[in-house]
């Protein structure tokens, strides 16, 4: 019998992506859980049909034998519903911020709110499968990680674990996200015309983001600074990285290192030295790509890197979890 | 002493265009009535002030002793706000809809609602300067016309008035809108990652400016065709407009009637034949651009015509009205 | 053995899009058959190498054996190469205008160019598949229809073969394109800072595009008004089409009568009556989507249709002819 | 009698800027001196003349009595015709970065080029005026700084100069220009199919504007990192600077040396701390926005600063080195 996988907000931007992703798999079968039928509906051609819906309720999702929920939703509904459908046996992977910084004090901290669930976050997986896929593969709950810092740790953990970095001096984080970052909720700051022929820079040195990249790349506060901004486009994230190295010699090093720490990983892509990728090598697929300029003669280095914040900062990786729960290979249905 | 001028709904488009508009002028003190005190402002950088503001009240109009009020607002605001203004003393250019169509059977078949000043819809003087520029000088309240109608009826009025469109055969008007038309309040349909890399037809043979077009080109609907679409950008109307000629035997003849109908209207600007505007010709100025293509063996025209729809479509055309309420010269401050 | 496959022009829009839907079919091997090497490659990440690459020459394509070339390349290129591709025993699937006009005369006033190959011109099957299946099977040149002619016709001939239209009255096609329609060669025209924020009508009653649906749909040119516009934005074509109907007396019927022509046809969809498709709705897949909004009053009528450039209006419908040209299901690879 | 401008590039961007920037001034005669004649014109209304043409050749140029000539040209075209326009008596205002780097051989490091007018390099002012209106006022021919080192510039030199930064560990500036920052040139890279919902960082760590920065703001190329990308989008740049302060107790004490330096400089606005310009706040205009977030716990400091490319970054700064030159307010037209 097939998979049976459900998608909690389905209308909203990620949720829409897992359904598109999920679709074409004939290993699932897709459920769209109706949390809040109040939310605004696509026009859809005559017999064309999407994935059945049912209620988002202990009892349906019982009813349909649901294995595996996708949470596509703001954080404190993230943590409303993930007991009772844990409860109900199926296993959750919760795209939110809910379960991601392992203590309710850090979540305290950074999303200025109350933890509601503090077993659960504690028994949260991080679900960033580049540096933990062994943990994930038997988790219940999932904790799907957030786009700024999937590119942000990918790119910089395996230098920091290699000592290539000197952190001291400090890294600087330049990140710059596409409008879907922000949901499909209207509001002036995402309104057309706001943002058309508009850049502009937000949540300066204060993004809740930063407390996923400090815990994952074990950095302080200090040695890392991280800036938002909005780019008039849909969707990507691109990251300019900028710091100075230790001990490397050549830029040939860096790619090195990463390529020792990907090898068995198919959705990091790595640039020659002095090449780095642009949005559109990433848009509407699951990679990471990275490449990097390396200043022999001061030891200043610039990593670049990208990726779709729909795919592999949301509903991709959220797949890329899923298949790993289910014991399929990695990269099934996203290549 | 210099003309007193007040804007109402000055944080919209078309308010915020008022505002740039009307603030290099030296000829006329700006003030912002505060209408709606909770919509969001912009962010001001220090030491750089707006126009003063104060309160939309009777006490603070006449002790301001505004002389001509901008309302930005929509329709069943202008019309609460209309009545006490024009008692305060002040003149009115209402860029709404209010009182555009004459008569309350033909506002309520188009807006679909009650109209509560049927005196005033009597009395306005729709501000079209084009075609009534003395009916508009001596007046208390002027209609601003809605920015499709604008464009469309600058476009085909002269040539029906002349005889040379075969209105039995039908006229065609595809109208194209930049996004800023639909106004600031956030909205699903005006979201950035809704219209970004979009494109789509609405009010099809149901837009409310079809009575505009009907009543100022004498036109029934029949025998008018019109469809909007949403364009991805922030301003700018484009109409093409198809229709067979009557007693035409050359394109030149057609720019002819256009030269004659506007030789004193330095707004409306012609292309030689086969030659059309873009929105980019047009953009961030009040003219209105009229080209056209006619084929001789078939008699088939088509006519394109461009606006900003927040400059002659709204704020720059309402400007052109207040010159002509206050005998300065029509282009002052507009070219 | 796979099928091998050959693309001439993969570095172009079309081109591109056929490599992207090609690469992941498992009964396929793709070839890039290499003509214009000065033309600029994209940036690679290491270690991903894109499809084999061949010259295009008669010995590489005889030795690797090719089944089907696509040519992706300007109608003079698809005359050069044609030719010798079949003696090679390949079968053809152009994507240029050059074996779409039937007669050597039509190619010459359309195209203003003399046609080469008139055998082939008239060897070669129209491939719409909608209409003309059967013909397309045993073709050895396909040749692949128009962008725009292909949304235009899907729309309009079922209704004239109905006898729904009062042709008479005339048709109004006003059709709007993305920019990648313009083909990847660099151009003022296609420029960013000329497009962005800009919209502009193009080829007034004299577009190439014309002679085929005036072909498919058995029209006369005083019959059929067609301007195309640049829309800015990346890829989707958009049509409102506006007749008068005959004999029409309920929206139903014309969807009715769309339903029968296309119920074995899976890349058409279909709306009910007043609801239409935007370009969102077809973009990246091979869909074309139609609605309308029918006026009981005036029986005038407005057909919406929309597909996505490369997909339906090219590379997709290459591949749905290679489909059929391979006897494998119509849909394989393009749902 | 009026001063007569001339402006050679006047088809380019920047050139075009000062047409529509130039042409509403009573002051001044605008005359296009035509220079290249196979570039591309746009299409214009009828009757609806632009300034007057005349060739770019010394008899034309001391007929007509040109005061002050504009080169919106390459470096190579401006070292060309600079030297005879100077003995026909015109001052010169250049826009291209063939005068800005004081020594052959600076310019030949960063431009890769050899300098062909050694003396007028020698004798060129650098027009930046909030730092040397005097040197300019006098001048005969004005090098028009480049567009990001006026916005990196004008955020760090008043900061360096004040020992508020702790330069040896070193600044970040991030920088983002729209398209129109390339010119008018088609090429694959500014087509609107690359940059439309794109993103990409290029001339890492080796952009030629860093060597403007590093002349003006006494820094060296260690300390300074600096990476320019591409904003969809047409005409902007917004820079994000990051760095560690020295002896700075509050973000206020950072507004304050900002405050002092440009007490007399109207171009330069200022925010309160923790608030930044967007482009929206300065495009069109002259204006250099300057906001910054500080963190107190950390000393590390963001400074964002906006300009528009086109403007403050071109042609509206030549226009403002132009009215010191005539010894007119320094914002007239500017305003």
């Amino acid at each position: 019998m097939n998979t049976r996988v459900g998608i909690v907000g389905f209308r909203g931007y990620s949720g829409d992506e897992l359904v598109r992703l999920l679709s074409p798999r004939k290993d699932l079968e897709v459920f769209l859980l109706e949390h809040r039928a109040d939310s605004q509906d696509r026009t859809r051609p005559l017999n064309h049909q999407g994935p059945k819906r049912i209620p988002c309720s202990p009892e349906a999702v019982k009813e349909a034998g649901i294995d595996v929920v996708f949470l596509a939703t703001p954080a404190e509904v993230s943590m409303a519903l993930t007991p009772w459908l844990l409860e109900c046996g199926a296993r959750v992977i919760d795209l939110s911020g809910a379960f991601r910084l392992r203590t309710v004090e850090n979540y305290q901290r950074w999303y200025k709110e109350q933890h509601t669930e503090p077993a659960l976050l504690e028994e949260a997986v991080y679900g960033l499968p580049e540096f933990n896929r062994d943990q994930v593969k038997p988790a219940r709950l999932v904790s799907n990680p957030g786009c700024y810092p999937t590119a942000a740790n990918l790119a910089l953990r395996p230098l920091v674990e290699a000592g290539a970095i000197d952190i001291e001096a400090g890294i600087v984080c330049d990140a710059k996200s596409g409008v879907s970052g922000a949901g499909r909720k209207p509001s002036l700051k995402t309104s057309y015309c706001e943002v058309t022929e508009n850049f502009s820079a937000y949540s300066i040195l204060e993004h809740r983001h930063v407390a996923e990249v400090l815990l994952t790349s074990s950095l302080s506060e200090r040695q890392f600074s991280f800036t938002a901004h909005l780019i008039p486009l849909d969707r990507g994230i691109l990251e300019t990285i900028y710091f100075r190295t230790k001990g490397i010699q050549a830029a040939a090093e860096i790619v090195s290192i990463y390529q020792k720490a990907y090898a068995s990983s198919p959705f990091v892509r790595l640039y020659s030295p002095g090449h780095v990728p642009d949005l559109r090598a990433v848009q509407r697929t699951n990679f990471c790509d990275i490449g990097l300029k390396w200043d022999e003669s001061t030891g200043r280095a610039v990593v670049v890197t990208a990726i779709d914040n729909l795919v592999k900062g949301a509903a991709g990786q959220a797949i890329q979890n899923m298949n790993l729960l289910l014991g399929v290979p990695e990269t099934e249905g996203l290549l």
